[in-house]
Protein backbone atom coordinates (compact mmCIF):
# COMPACT_ATOMS: atom_id res chain seq x y z
CA UNK A 1 0.00 0.00 0.00
CA UNK A 2 1.12 4.00 0.03
CA UNK A 3 1.10 6.21 -2.94
CA UNK A 4 4.39 7.31 -4.05
CA UNK A 5 2.90 10.07 -5.78
CA UNK A 6 4.79 13.52 -4.89
CA UNK A 7 3.20 16.25 -2.82
CA UNK A 8 2.32 19.45 -4.07
CA UNK A 9 2.95 22.86 -2.34
CA UNK A 10 2.23 26.49 -3.45
CA UNK A 11 3.31 30.00 -2.86
CA UNK A 12 3.02 32.92 -3.91
CA UNK A 13 6.75 33.32 -4.13
CA UNK A 14 10.00 31.78 -2.08
CA UNK A 15 8.38 32.00 1.98
CA UNK A 16 6.49 29.31 1.32
CA UNK A 17 9.94 26.87 1.09
CA UNK A 18 10.34 27.08 4.58
CA UNK A 19 7.06 24.57 4.81
CA UNK A 20 9.09 22.84 2.27
CA UNK A 21 11.95 22.61 4.64
CA UNK A 22 9.56 21.28 7.06
CA UNK A 23 7.36 18.68 5.08
CA UNK A 24 11.45 17.24 3.97
CA UNK A 25 12.59 16.73 7.37
CA UNK A 26 9.36 15.26 8.91
CA UNK A 27 8.72 13.20 5.58
CA UNK A 28 11.69 12.20 3.85
CA UNK A 29 10.42 8.90 2.24
CA UNK A 30 7.95 11.90 0.13
CA UNK A 31 8.28 13.39 -3.21
CA UNK A 32 7.52 17.53 -3.67
CA UNK A 33 7.31 19.80 -6.67
CA UNK A 34 6.85 23.14 -5.47
CA UNK A 35 5.48 25.88 -7.01
CA UNK A 36 6.53 29.48 -6.31
CA UNK A 37 4.30 32.09 -8.13
CA UNK A 38 7.17 34.61 -8.40
CA UNK A 39 6.25 36.38 -11.58
CA UNK A 40 3.00 37.72 -9.89
CA UNK A 41 4.61 37.96 -6.22
CA UNK A 42 3.71 39.87 -3.70
CA UNK A 43 -0.04 38.60 -3.39
CA UNK A 44 -0.69 40.66 -0.24
CA UNK A 45 -1.16 43.92 -2.25
CA UNK A 46 -3.49 42.12 -4.99
CA UNK A 47 -7.25 41.87 -5.02
CA UNK A 48 -8.94 38.93 -3.35
CA UNK A 49 -10.33 38.28 -6.90
CA UNK A 50 -6.55 38.25 -8.66
CA UNK A 51 -5.65 35.92 -5.49
CA UNK A 52 -7.80 33.89 -6.17
CA UNK A 53 -7.51 33.29 -10.05
CA UNK A 54 -3.61 33.17 -9.81
CA UNK A 55 -4.12 30.55 -7.56
CA UNK A 56 -6.08 28.62 -9.11
CA UNK A 57 -3.86 28.83 -12.65
CA UNK A 58 -0.93 27.49 -10.31
CA UNK A 59 -3.30 24.52 -8.44
CA UNK A 60 -4.05 23.45 -12.23
CA UNK A 61 -0.39 22.86 -12.88
CA UNK A 62 -0.07 20.98 -9.59
CA UNK A 63 -2.84 18.80 -10.23
CA UNK A 64 -2.00 18.39 -14.05
CA UNK A 65 1.34 16.99 -12.62
CA UNK A 66 -0.38 14.40 -10.48
CA UNK A 67 -0.10 15.40 -6.87
CA UNK A 68 -1.77 13.45 -3.94
CA UNK A 69 -2.36 16.57 -2.49
CA UNK A 70 -1.40 19.74 -2.20
CA UNK A 71 -0.41 22.52 0.54
CA UNK A 72 -1.20 25.92 0.27
CA UNK A 73 1.82 27.21 1.76
CA UNK A 74 0.87 31.05 1.50
CA UNK A 75 -0.92 32.60 4.16
CA UNK A 76 -2.84 35.30 1.58
CA UNK A 77 -3.94 32.45 -0.59
CA UNK A 78 -5.07 30.20 2.25
CA UNK A 79 -7.05 33.11 3.79
CA UNK A 80 -8.33 34.43 0.80
CA UNK A 81 -8.81 31.53 -1.45
CA UNK A 82 -9.04 28.25 0.29
CA UNK A 83 -13.11 27.38 0.19
CA UNK A 84 -12.97 28.05 -3.92
CA UNK A 85 -9.86 26.14 -4.27
CA UNK A 86 -11.59 23.08 -2.54
CA UNK A 87 -14.71 22.48 -4.34
CA UNK A 88 -12.43 23.07 -7.52
CA UNK A 89 -10.67 19.80 -7.31
CA UNK A 90 -11.08 16.51 -5.75
CA UNK A 91 -7.30 16.60 -4.77
CA UNK A 92 -7.02 17.42 -0.84
CA UNK A 93 -5.04 20.64 -0.11
CA UNK A 94 -4.12 21.80 3.37
CA UNK A 95 -3.69 25.54 3.74
CA UNK A 96 -1.01 27.11 6.53
CA UNK A 97 -3.81 28.88 9.21
CA UNK A 98 -5.68 26.14 10.51
CA UNK A 99 -2.47 24.17 11.93
CA UNK A 100 -0.86 26.85 13.35
CA UNK A 101 -3.80 28.73 14.86
CA UNK A 102 -4.28 24.95 16.49
CA UNK A 103 -0.83 24.68 17.79
CA UNK A 104 -1.58 28.55 19.01
CA UNK A 105 -4.91 27.64 21.06
CA UNK A 106 -2.96 24.40 22.32
CA UNK A 107 -0.31 26.41 23.84
CA UNK A 108 -1.53 29.22 25.49
CA UNK A 109 -1.81 29.34 29.32
CA UNK A 110 -2.74 32.84 30.10
CA UNK A 111 -5.39 32.52 26.89
CA UNK A 112 -4.04 35.65 24.97
CA UNK A 113 -2.36 34.93 21.68
CA UNK A 114 -0.30 37.16 19.55
CA UNK A 115 -0.60 36.53 15.48
CA UNK A 116 1.68 38.87 13.36
CA UNK A 117 1.71 38.25 9.60
CA UNK A 118 0.93 40.46 6.30
CA UNK A 119 -1.48 43.53 6.12
CA UNK A 120 -3.56 41.35 4.15
CA UNK A 121 -3.57 37.66 6.22
CA UNK A 122 -4.27 39.93 9.14
CA UNK A 123 -7.21 42.25 7.09
CA UNK A 124 -8.39 38.46 6.38
CA UNK A 125 -9.18 37.73 10.03
CA UNK A 126 -7.93 34.30 9.05
CA UNK A 127 -5.72 33.19 11.94
CA UNK A 128 -8.61 34.83 14.41
CA UNK A 129 -11.44 32.98 13.50
CA UNK A 130 -9.87 29.64 13.17
CA UNK A 131 -8.10 30.26 16.65
CA UNK A 132 -11.30 31.12 17.89
CA UNK A 133 -13.10 27.90 16.31
CA UNK A 134 -10.21 25.81 18.24
CA UNK A 135 -10.87 27.93 21.85
CA UNK A 136 -13.44 30.60 22.18
CA UNK A 137 -12.32 31.68 25.39
CA UNK A 138 -8.62 32.26 23.52
CA UNK A 139 -8.28 36.57 23.32
CA UNK A 140 -6.74 36.85 19.81
CA UNK A 141 -4.55 39.77 19.31
CA UNK A 142 -3.51 40.53 15.39
CA UNK A 143 -1.13 42.67 14.70
CA UNK A 144 0.28 43.20 10.55
CA UNK A 145 4.16 43.71 10.74
CA UNK A 146 4.81 44.93 6.82
CA UNK A 147 8.51 45.74 7.51
CA UNK A 148 9.58 41.78 8.17
CA UNK A 149 8.86 40.22 4.39
CA UNK A 150 11.14 42.94 2.69
CA UNK A 151 14.10 42.32 5.62
CA UNK A 152 13.86 38.47 4.33
CA UNK A 153 13.09 38.80 0.64
CA UNK A 154 17.13 40.82 0.88
CA UNK A 155 18.62 38.12 2.55
CA UNK A 156 18.69 40.26 6.00
CA UNK A 157 18.23 37.08 8.66
CA UNK A 158 20.22 38.37 11.73
CA UNK A 159 22.05 40.88 13.00
CA UNK A 160 21.64 44.18 15.51
CA UNK A 161 19.62 46.23 12.47
CA UNK A 162 17.27 43.22 12.14
CA UNK A 163 17.00 42.54 15.90
CA UNK A 164 15.55 46.70 16.09
CA UNK A 165 13.24 46.07 13.22
CA UNK A 166 11.76 43.33 14.77
CA UNK A 167 11.61 45.19 18.20
CA UNK A 168 9.94 48.15 16.47
CA UNK A 169 7.63 45.65 15.15
CA UNK A 170 6.44 43.66 17.84
CA UNK A 171 6.11 46.77 20.29
CA UNK A 172 2.74 46.72 20.28
CA UNK A 173 1.80 42.97 20.95
CA UNK A 174 4.59 43.03 23.21
CA UNK A 175 5.18 46.82 25.06
CA UNK A 176 8.34 48.92 24.22
CA UNK A 177 11.85 47.79 25.31
CA UNK A 178 15.39 49.98 24.72
CA UNK A 179 17.87 48.05 23.10
CA UNK A 180 19.21 47.29 26.81
CA UNK A 181 16.42 45.55 27.34
CA UNK A 182 14.85 48.02 29.99
CA UNK A 183 11.15 48.95 29.64
CA UNK A 184 9.86 52.15 28.90
CA UNK A 185 6.19 50.76 27.73
CA UNK A 186 4.99 48.11 29.43
CA UNK A 187 1.69 46.23 28.91
CA UNK A 188 -0.58 45.54 32.00
CA UNK A 189 -0.44 42.01 32.78
CA UNK A 190 -4.10 41.52 31.48
CA UNK A 191 -2.98 42.53 28.01
CA UNK A 192 0.03 40.08 28.15
CA UNK A 193 0.26 37.47 25.89
CA UNK A 194 1.76 34.28 25.93
CA UNK A 195 2.02 32.45 22.56
CA UNK A 196 2.83 34.12 19.48
CA UNK A 197 1.85 32.86 16.06
CA UNK A 198 4.14 33.60 13.03
CA UNK A 199 1.46 34.03 10.54
CA UNK A 200 3.64 34.26 7.96
CA UNK A 201 6.09 31.61 5.86
CA UNK A 202 8.91 34.28 5.21
CA UNK A 203 8.83 34.53 9.74
CA UNK A 204 10.46 31.28 10.42
CA UNK A 205 13.78 32.85 8.83
CA UNK A 206 14.10 35.63 11.31
CA UNK A 207 12.56 33.58 14.60
CA UNK A 208 16.10 33.55 16.46
CA UNK A 209 15.15 37.94 16.31
CA UNK A 210 11.75 37.29 17.67
CA UNK A 211 12.31 34.90 19.95
CA UNK A 212 14.62 37.76 21.01
CA UNK A 213 12.50 40.38 21.33
CA UNK A 214 9.72 38.11 23.09
CA UNK A 215 12.05 36.73 25.45
CA UNK A 216 11.54 33.27 27.12
CA UNK A 217 7.96 33.39 28.81
CA UNK A 218 6.48 33.61 25.31
CA UNK A 219 5.71 30.28 22.98
CA UNK A 220 6.52 30.96 19.53
CA UNK A 221 4.85 29.13 17.21
CA UNK A 222 5.67 28.45 13.83
CA UNK A 223 2.70 27.99 10.91
CA UNK A 224 5.36 26.38 8.71
CA UNK A 225 6.46 23.33 11.40
CA UNK A 226 2.87 23.34 12.40
CA UNK A 227 1.56 22.75 8.98
CA UNK A 228 4.52 19.70 8.22
CA UNK A 229 2.81 18.07 10.87
CA UNK A 230 -0.89 18.04 10.26
CA UNK A 231 0.45 16.90 6.84
CA UNK A 232 2.25 14.08 7.81
CA UNK A 233 -0.40 12.94 10.23
CA UNK A 234 -2.91 13.41 7.59
CA UNK A 235 -0.83 11.25 5.08
CA UNK A 236 -1.02 8.79 7.83
CA UNK A 237 -4.32 8.78 9.05
CA UNK A 238 -5.51 8.37 5.47
CA UNK A 239 -2.53 5.77 4.48
CA UNK A 240 -1.29 7.38 1.87
CA UNK A 241 2.41 7.59 3.30
CA UNK A 242 5.28 7.00 0.86
CA UNK A 243 6.00 3.20 0.46
CA UNK A 244 8.83 2.73 2.98
CA UNK A 245 12.34 3.12 1.18
CA UNK A 246 11.16 5.48 -1.16
CA UNK A 247 13.56 7.64 -3.39
CA UNK A 248 11.94 10.76 -3.53
CA UNK A 249 13.06 13.90 -5.89
CA UNK A 250 12.27 17.05 -4.99
CA UNK A 251 11.02 19.72 -8.20
CA UNK A 252 11.37 23.43 -7.18
CA UNK A 253 8.75 25.53 -10.20
CA UNK A 254 8.71 29.16 -10.45
CA UNK A 255 6.40 31.33 -12.96
CA UNK A 256 9.52 33.72 -12.43
CA UNK A 257 13.28 34.32 -13.60
CA UNK A 258 14.27 30.44 -12.57
CA UNK A 259 17.78 32.04 -11.59
CA UNK A 260 16.65 34.83 -9.27
CA UNK A 261 14.55 31.93 -7.61
CA UNK A 262 17.63 30.03 -6.97
CA UNK A 263 19.99 32.73 -6.16
CA UNK A 264 17.34 33.54 -3.15
CA UNK A 265 16.93 29.94 -2.25
CA UNK A 266 20.19 29.65 -1.89
CA UNK A 267 20.29 33.08 -0.02
CA UNK A 268 17.88 31.74 2.28
CA UNK A 269 18.45 27.76 2.80
CA UNK A 270 21.35 27.02 1.51
CA UNK A 271 21.58 23.71 -1.31
CA UNK A 272 18.95 22.45 -0.59
CA UNK A 273 16.53 23.80 -2.96
CA UNK A 274 18.28 24.54 -6.07
CA UNK A 275 16.43 21.77 -8.71
CA UNK A 276 14.69 25.07 -9.68
CA UNK A 277 12.81 24.88 -13.38
CA UNK A 278 10.84 27.59 -15.17
CA UNK A 279 6.70 26.88 -15.57
CA UNK A 280 4.12 29.16 -17.45
CA UNK A 281 0.99 29.78 -16.22
CA UNK A 282 -1.63 31.43 -17.94
CA UNK A 283 -0.89 35.35 -17.63
CA UNK A 284 1.83 34.84 -15.64
CA UNK A 285 4.31 34.88 -18.12
CA UNK B 1 -13.06 29.03 41.27
CA UNK B 2 -15.50 28.38 38.76
CA UNK B 3 -18.32 30.96 37.41
CA UNK B 4 -21.66 30.38 38.04
CA UNK B 5 -22.88 32.95 34.94
CA UNK B 6 -25.57 31.36 32.74
CA UNK B 7 -24.59 29.70 29.20
CA UNK B 8 -26.61 31.36 26.64
CA UNK B 9 -28.31 29.58 23.60
CA UNK B 10 -29.40 31.43 20.34
CA UNK B 11 -31.51 29.85 17.81
CA UNK B 12 -33.84 31.09 15.14
CA UNK B 13 -36.57 29.04 16.67
CA UNK B 14 -37.20 25.97 18.24
CA UNK B 15 -34.72 23.62 16.81
CA UNK B 16 -32.36 24.42 19.29
CA UNK B 17 -33.80 23.13 21.97
CA UNK B 18 -31.99 19.81 21.40
CA UNK B 19 -28.80 21.63 21.71
CA UNK B 20 -29.98 22.62 25.14
CA UNK B 21 -31.26 19.25 25.54
CA UNK B 22 -27.50 18.40 25.54
CA UNK B 23 -26.32 20.99 27.01
CA UNK B 24 -28.25 20.53 30.54
CA UNK B 25 -27.73 16.31 30.34
CA UNK B 26 -23.90 17.02 29.84
CA UNK B 27 -23.35 20.08 32.45
CA UNK B 28 -26.08 19.31 35.00
CA UNK B 29 -24.56 22.36 37.34
CA UNK B 30 -25.05 24.96 34.75
CA UNK B 31 -27.46 27.34 34.13
CA UNK B 32 -28.84 28.31 30.99
CA UNK B 33 -30.91 30.96 28.91
CA UNK B 34 -32.32 29.89 25.75
CA UNK B 35 -33.16 32.81 23.14
CA UNK B 36 -35.57 31.61 20.71
CA UNK B 37 -35.94 34.47 17.61
CA UNK B 38 -39.77 32.87 16.69
CA UNK B 39 -40.90 36.58 15.41
CA UNK B 40 -38.57 36.21 12.53
CA UNK B 41 -38.51 32.34 11.76
CA UNK B 42 -36.97 30.14 9.74
CA UNK B 43 -33.85 32.07 8.95
CA UNK B 44 -33.21 29.53 5.95
CA UNK B 45 -35.24 31.67 3.56
CA UNK B 46 -33.73 35.32 5.14
CA UNK B 47 -31.04 37.19 3.70
CA UNK B 48 -27.18 36.92 4.62
CA UNK B 49 -27.49 40.36 5.98
CA UNK B 50 -30.88 40.10 7.45
CA UNK B 51 -29.20 36.68 8.76
CA UNK B 52 -26.40 38.69 10.77
CA UNK B 53 -28.39 41.89 11.50
CA UNK B 54 -31.34 39.44 13.31
CA UNK B 55 -28.39 37.31 15.05
CA UNK B 56 -26.39 40.43 16.21
CA UNK B 57 -29.81 41.70 18.04
CA UNK B 58 -30.59 38.58 19.81
CA UNK B 59 -26.93 38.25 20.31
CA UNK B 60 -26.97 41.45 22.29
CA UNK B 61 -30.20 40.73 24.73
CA UNK B 62 -28.22 37.67 25.90
CA UNK B 63 -25.09 39.65 26.31
CA UNK B 64 -26.84 42.49 28.71
CA UNK B 65 -28.00 39.15 30.59
CA UNK B 66 -24.38 38.75 31.24
CA UNK B 67 -23.80 34.98 30.10
CA UNK B 68 -20.66 33.28 30.37
CA UNK B 69 -20.27 31.82 26.93
CA UNK B 70 -22.99 31.54 23.96
CA UNK B 71 -23.45 29.13 21.95
CA UNK B 72 -25.12 29.56 18.28
CA UNK B 73 -27.51 26.77 18.33
CA UNK B 74 -28.87 27.76 14.45
CA UNK B 75 -26.86 26.31 11.23
CA UNK B 76 -27.67 29.28 9.31
CA UNK B 77 -26.88 31.64 11.84
CA UNK B 78 -23.35 29.58 12.77
CA UNK B 79 -22.76 29.10 8.45
CA UNK B 80 -23.65 32.69 8.15
CA UNK B 81 -22.80 34.88 11.03
CA UNK B 82 -20.31 33.43 13.50
CA UNK B 83 -17.35 35.18 11.90
CA UNK B 84 -19.09 38.69 12.46
CA UNK B 85 -20.38 38.07 15.69
CA UNK B 86 -17.06 36.48 17.06
CA UNK B 87 -15.34 40.08 16.27
CA UNK B 88 -18.43 41.77 17.83
CA UNK B 89 -18.69 40.41 21.18
CA UNK B 90 -15.60 39.81 23.34
CA UNK B 91 -18.33 36.48 25.01
CA UNK B 92 -17.10 33.27 23.47
CA UNK B 93 -19.08 31.83 21.17
CA UNK B 94 -19.42 28.25 20.18
CA UNK B 95 -21.50 27.27 16.40
CA UNK B 96 -22.85 24.12 15.90
CA UNK B 97 -20.93 23.40 12.59
CA UNK B 98 -17.00 22.88 13.82
CA UNK B 99 -18.37 20.08 16.67
CA UNK B 100 -20.53 18.03 14.31
CA UNK B 101 -17.77 18.49 11.43
CA UNK B 102 -15.09 16.89 13.61
CA UNK B 103 -16.81 14.42 14.98
CA UNK B 104 -17.76 13.24 11.69
CA UNK B 105 -14.05 13.05 10.03
CA UNK B 106 -13.32 11.73 13.39
CA UNK B 107 -16.22 8.67 12.50
CA UNK B 108 -15.74 7.94 9.07
CA UNK B 109 -13.62 4.94 8.14
CA UNK B 110 -14.30 4.91 4.45
CA UNK B 111 -13.36 9.17 3.95
CA UNK B 112 -16.81 9.42 2.82
CA UNK B 113 -19.18 11.44 4.65
CA UNK B 114 -23.03 12.95 4.00
CA UNK B 115 -24.40 16.18 5.09
CA UNK B 116 -28.00 16.82 5.39
CA UNK B 117 -29.31 20.22 6.33
CA UNK B 118 -31.59 23.31 5.09
CA UNK B 119 -31.32 24.54 1.82
CA UNK B 120 -29.29 27.89 3.34
CA UNK B 121 -27.12 25.68 4.86
CA UNK B 122 -26.26 23.47 2.20
CA UNK B 123 -25.89 26.47 0.56
CA UNK B 124 -23.02 27.93 2.56
CA UNK B 125 -21.03 24.99 2.24
CA UNK B 126 -20.31 25.53 5.84
CA UNK B 127 -19.79 21.45 6.74
CA UNK B 128 -18.19 20.70 3.74
CA UNK B 129 -15.04 23.36 4.46
CA UNK B 130 -15.58 22.56 8.21
CA UNK B 131 -14.92 18.58 7.29
CA UNK B 132 -11.65 19.18 4.78
CA UNK B 133 -9.85 21.52 7.85
CA UNK B 134 -10.48 18.73 10.00
CA UNK B 135 -8.96 15.99 7.19
CA UNK B 136 -9.27 17.38 3.58
CA UNK B 137 -8.84 13.75 2.61
CA UNK B 138 -12.53 12.97 3.44
CA UNK B 139 -15.14 13.11 0.71
CA UNK B 140 -17.98 15.50 1.74
CA UNK B 141 -21.74 14.89 0.02
CA UNK B 142 -23.59 17.61 0.66
CA UNK B 143 -27.75 17.34 0.32
CA UNK B 144 -30.33 19.59 1.41
CA UNK B 145 -33.49 17.79 2.94
CA UNK B 146 -36.13 20.70 2.90
CA UNK B 147 -39.06 18.22 4.08
CA UNK B 148 -37.52 17.39 7.36
CA UNK B 149 -37.94 20.43 9.00
CA UNK B 150 -41.93 21.35 8.61
CA UNK B 151 -42.43 17.63 9.71
CA UNK B 152 -40.49 18.44 12.68
CA UNK B 153 -42.29 21.64 13.59
CA UNK B 154 -45.68 19.82 12.88
CA UNK B 155 -44.67 17.87 15.75
CA UNK B 156 -44.38 14.72 13.57
CA UNK B 157 -41.72 12.65 14.30
CA UNK B 158 -42.77 9.03 14.40
CA UNK B 159 -44.80 6.80 11.94
CA UNK B 160 -44.69 5.05 8.87
CA UNK B 161 -45.17 8.36 6.53
CA UNK B 162 -41.93 9.84 8.49
CA UNK B 163 -39.70 7.11 7.75
CA UNK B 164 -41.35 7.61 4.14
CA UNK B 165 -40.21 10.77 3.91
CA UNK B 166 -37.21 10.50 5.77
CA UNK B 167 -36.01 7.43 2.86
CA UNK B 168 -37.05 9.60 0.14
CA UNK B 169 -35.27 12.67 1.34
CA UNK B 170 -31.70 10.60 1.92
CA UNK B 171 -32.58 8.50 -1.30
CA UNK B 172 -29.50 10.81 -3.55
CA UNK B 173 -27.33 9.94 -0.55
CA UNK B 174 -28.00 6.09 -0.17
CA UNK B 175 -29.55 4.83 -2.61
CA UNK B 176 -32.83 4.18 -3.35
CA UNK B 177 -35.02 1.40 -1.37
CA UNK B 178 -38.20 -0.14 -1.39
CA UNK B 179 -40.91 0.63 1.91
CA UNK B 180 -39.67 -3.81 2.23
CA UNK B 181 -35.71 -2.54 2.09
CA UNK B 182 -35.37 -3.79 -1.15
CA UNK B 183 -32.62 -2.02 -3.31
CA UNK B 184 -34.05 -0.31 -6.40
CA UNK B 185 -31.27 2.42 -7.00
CA UNK B 186 -27.97 0.95 -4.96
CA UNK B 187 -25.48 3.30 -5.38
CA UNK B 188 -21.42 2.05 -6.33
CA UNK B 189 -19.67 0.91 -3.77
CA UNK B 190 -17.60 3.96 -3.85
CA UNK B 191 -19.98 6.57 -3.39
CA UNK B 192 -21.64 4.52 -0.81
CA UNK B 193 -21.51 7.06 2.49
CA UNK B 194 -20.17 5.22 6.16
CA UNK B 195 -21.52 8.65 8.28
CA UNK B 196 -24.44 10.69 8.14
CA UNK B 197 -23.66 14.11 9.82
CA UNK B 198 -27.11 15.74 10.80
CA UNK B 199 -26.64 19.65 9.94
CA UNK B 200 -29.92 21.01 11.22
CA UNK B 201 -30.61 20.91 15.31
CA UNK B 202 -34.38 19.49 14.36
CA UNK B 203 -33.17 16.70 12.93
CA UNK B 204 -32.06 14.90 15.92
CA UNK B 205 -35.92 14.67 16.80
CA UNK B 206 -36.66 12.55 14.17
CA UNK B 207 -33.17 10.08 14.21
CA UNK B 208 -34.97 6.80 14.62
CA UNK B 209 -36.10 7.15 11.51
CA UNK B 210 -33.21 8.29 9.72
CA UNK B 211 -31.25 5.14 11.38
CA UNK B 212 -34.25 3.08 9.85
CA UNK B 213 -33.20 4.72 6.30
CA UNK B 214 -29.75 4.57 6.60
CA UNK B 215 -29.15 0.94 8.21
CA UNK B 216 -26.69 0.24 10.74
CA UNK B 217 -23.61 0.10 8.82
CA UNK B 218 -24.00 4.17 8.44
CA UNK B 219 -22.71 6.13 11.50
CA UNK B 220 -25.22 8.85 12.40
CA UNK B 221 -23.56 12.33 13.84
CA UNK B 222 -25.67 14.52 15.65
CA UNK B 223 -24.16 18.65 15.94
CA UNK B 224 -26.21 18.72 18.97
CA UNK B 225 -24.61 16.27 21.01
CA UNK B 226 -21.42 17.00 19.30
CA UNK B 227 -21.63 21.18 20.25
CA UNK B 228 -22.26 20.31 24.19
CA UNK B 229 -19.44 17.68 23.95
CA UNK B 230 -17.34 20.65 23.12
CA UNK B 231 -18.56 23.16 24.98
CA UNK B 232 -18.18 21.10 28.45
CA UNK B 233 -14.72 20.71 27.15
CA UNK B 234 -14.07 24.12 26.55
CA UNK B 235 -15.43 24.92 29.78
CA UNK B 236 -13.78 22.62 31.61
CA UNK B 237 -9.81 23.37 30.00
CA UNK B 238 -10.85 27.04 30.68
CA UNK B 239 -12.01 26.89 34.42
CA UNK B 240 -14.97 28.20 33.87
CA UNK B 241 -17.23 25.72 34.68
CA UNK B 242 -19.49 26.06 37.56
CA UNK B 243 -19.04 25.80 40.89
CA UNK B 244 -19.87 22.00 41.59
CA UNK B 245 -23.21 21.95 43.71
CA UNK B 246 -24.43 25.31 41.80
CA UNK B 247 -28.38 25.43 41.56
CA UNK B 248 -29.57 25.96 38.36
CA UNK B 249 -31.90 27.78 36.74
CA UNK B 250 -33.52 27.43 33.02
CA UNK B 251 -34.74 30.42 31.06
CA UNK B 252 -36.58 30.32 27.58
CA UNK B 253 -36.83 33.58 25.99
CA UNK B 254 -38.96 33.84 22.43
CA UNK B 255 -39.42 36.49 20.10
CA UNK B 256 -42.73 35.13 19.11
CA UNK B 257 -45.76 34.18 21.14
CA UNK B 258 -45.12 32.49 24.77
CA UNK B 259 -47.99 30.33 24.37
CA UNK B 260 -46.89 28.76 20.93
CA UNK B 261 -43.25 28.51 21.55
CA UNK B 262 -44.53 26.45 25.20
CA UNK B 263 -46.82 24.15 23.13
CA UNK B 264 -44.46 23.29 20.58
CA UNK B 265 -41.91 22.88 23.39
CA UNK B 266 -43.56 20.63 25.03
CA UNK B 267 -44.76 18.28 22.14
CA UNK B 268 -41.11 18.12 20.80
CA UNK B 269 -39.75 17.83 24.52
CA UNK B 270 -42.17 17.18 27.07
CA UNK B 271 -42.12 19.32 30.27
CA UNK B 272 -38.39 20.20 30.42
CA UNK B 273 -38.54 23.54 28.77
CA UNK B 274 -41.38 25.46 29.77
CA UNK B 275 -39.96 28.41 31.39
CA UNK B 276 -40.58 30.18 28.43
CA UNK B 277 -40.82 34.14 28.71
CA UNK B 278 -41.27 37.05 25.95
CA UNK B 279 -38.40 39.56 25.11
CA UNK B 280 -38.35 41.80 22.34
CA UNK B 281 -35.47 42.39 20.33
CA UNK B 282 -35.80 45.37 17.52
CA UNK B 283 -37.76 45.23 14.82
CA UNK B 284 -39.20 41.67 16.11
CA UNK B 285 -41.87 42.50 17.68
Amino acid sequence: MGDARPIGLFDSGVGGLTVLREVVRRLPDESTIYLGDNARAPYGTRSDDEVRRFSAECLDELVRRDVKAIVVACNTSTSVALPQLRRRYDVPIVGVVRPGATAAALATRTRRVGVIATPATIRSHAYFQAIKDENPFVEVYEHATPDFVPLVEAGRLHGADVDEAVRRGLAPLLGERTADGEWIFPLPADARIDTLLLGCTHYPLIVDSIRGATGEGVAVIDSALATASVLAELLAINELRAPAGSTPSHLQLTTGDVERFRATATLLFGSEFTAVEAVIVPEAA
